[in-house]
């Protein structure tokens, strides 16, 4: 019978013996358990631990942009993180199970210093200043050699989300993720058959065709993907081949950050303020030469259509053409939102 | 630009050229995004179209089990089904791309003709009776030649479920599954490794153990998954070797649905009538005597306590360690439920 030292109480890394990903058993975050969906906060500015004035709710800080009061980004810790800083990796085998400490790094992003201002308010140039920042944050953890991969995400309206202040999340991880590794295998299949970058393919069958790109900015294409799993799934990459988004130099990010601020306008004009989420796809940080990979940010509303089928079965069902939505969504035009 | 003809007006399968798994594109179920949330009917005993007396409001029957007004279990089409039954595969490409017509089954099982019973009121023998009706879809079903796949589906309370009454799917797909594919892929892997299944491997594990076994009967085993990826997963799995559930021996019926209905009622007990998914993966219909693929019931209560990256990264954080869900399920016991 088991005993409760059978039990991690804090967080491990196990790996799934049949799916080979890494699981992150999470003992500490069973407290969200209940209640099962996190309300939003409903705290004015000015209470919020995210607004200019309350920095002491979050003092120790990794980064920021700006000085003093007058920040325009800055990156802290996060409080709840997924993996911990410290410690070795442990890795290490218990009968046919493989574990790994749950070492990783979890920083929280504040977006803005404005309570009431989403990706979609904000000016080109400020877009730019945080995607330098993301940028910035991915070339100095690569320096831990510990991390394999690093990931962007951010939420906006999201049911599960805790804050309504814009923030966002910078993770790496000591293992790839399963998904992005997914994706560089089929790339890397890809290229050894053609001797071509699948994405860099796609994007010249793309911008050809027409049918599926949503809109443009020197040096970067937003469409909405072929085989798009959700609807209204729009996906922003660099035109030129480019596998890793920490080597962006600077005059990339600000047609880059135009590009992604028009995109979630458009998404916001198009479904009515409709919650969404952003991750960025970029190449395992040893391979930043890669030839196959293609690093690309993917846009995804969340308009809760989906089946409940898809964790279990792989199944995507969609029900907005990705050439409606391209079309939805380019006459949805640029100027002010909604 | 584009214009209408430009756009599939029936659904379509397509693959997805970088992750290399299909995805149906869907335009007859555009009102599915509106309203977000499918609210649970609540319709009384009698109105409801599942139950007994309203045959008529689902005539075609596909499969029942009992005559008359008497009957146990109904099969019937589903009424919105993600794929059709009609017309040929149709592979093409256009382009880069790759289009399939979205062809295959979707049958609606009508579990139980009691409007308020679910899967853990059941009686034993009533399961052994509905395991034995989707064992017998899976043998009707691959005698067609384009199916490659199929698909037992059960949710239970889920936000997104259309009527309350029990009711489950039944799926056949001309292409594997991306989830299962990838426990495939994992599993062959692990066989060409070992010479062994890595299902049969862990279940030796499991019982040497124990601290993850929910609890057995004859020739099946309930455990909490050494990675589980949902607090308090459980699978559901034949002790023996065995890769094609629809092979399964009517004497074996009875003690795998004794099986499941103690779990599902385990679960209801510790997690206070829980909403929860059950989804049966079984090996390739073409490979019924795979030495690798093991096939298993997945059960996975919905807590909603996903962090809302899982499906675009891959990561999963688990808060429950499966030692700690596995020793609550046990200590749930058997006996009346709540």
């Amino acid at each position: 019978m088991p005993t409760p030292s059978d039990r991690p109480t804090t967080s491990e890394l196990r790996r799934d013996p049949i799916l080979r990903r890494w699981v992150i058993i999470a003992p500490e975050h069973a407290s969200e358990l209940a209640p099962r969906r996190i309300a939003a906060d409903a705290a004015a500015p000015g209470q919020c631990p995210f607004c200019p004035g309350q920095e002491a709710m979050n003092p120790i800080e990794v980064a920021r942009v700006g000085d003093g009061a007058g920040w325009a980004v800055r990156v802290t810790p996060d409080r709840h993180p997924l993996l911990r800083i410290e410690g070795e990796l442990g890795r290490r085998a218990v009968g046919m199970f493989d574990y790994m400490n749950a070492v990783g790094a979890h920083e929280l992003v504040i977006d803005t210093p404005d309570h009431a201002c989403g990706w979609a308010d904000f000016t080109p140039a400020h877009m730019a200043c945080l995607l330098g920042v993301y940028r910035d944050r991915s070339r100095d953890l690569r320096r831990d050699p510990r991390f394999r991969h690093i990931l962007v995400l951010m939420n906006r309206g999201a049911a599960w989300s805790r804050f309504s202040h814009a923030h966002s999340h910078v993770v790496a991880t000591p293992f790839a993720m399963k998904r992005v590794e997914d994706e560089m295998a089929g790339a890397r299949e890809y290229y050894r058959r053609k001797e071509r970058c699948a994405f860099c393919d796609q994007l010249a069958e793309e911008r050809h065709a027409g049918t599926r790109v949503v809109a443009e900015q020197p040096g970067f294409v937003a469409l909405a993907p072929f085989a798009s799993e959700h609807a209204y799934e729009v996906w922003v990459l660099p035109s030129a081949h480019a596998a890793d988004f920490g080597r962006s130099e600077d005059d990339a990010l600000a047609p880059l950050g135009t590009l992604l601020v028009d995109v979630v306008g458009r998404l916001r004009r198009v479904l009515d303020d409709v919650p969404y989420s952003v991750v960025l796809h970029t190449g395992p940080l040893d391979q930043p030469d890669s030839v196959d990979f293609h690093w690309h940010w993917e846009i995804v509303p969340l308009l809760g259509h989906e089946l409940g089928i898809e964790w279990a079965t792989g199944i995507y069902s969609n029900p907005v053409p990705p050439e409606a939505a391209a079309d939805a969504l380019r006459r949805a035009g640029t100027g002010p939102a909604r």
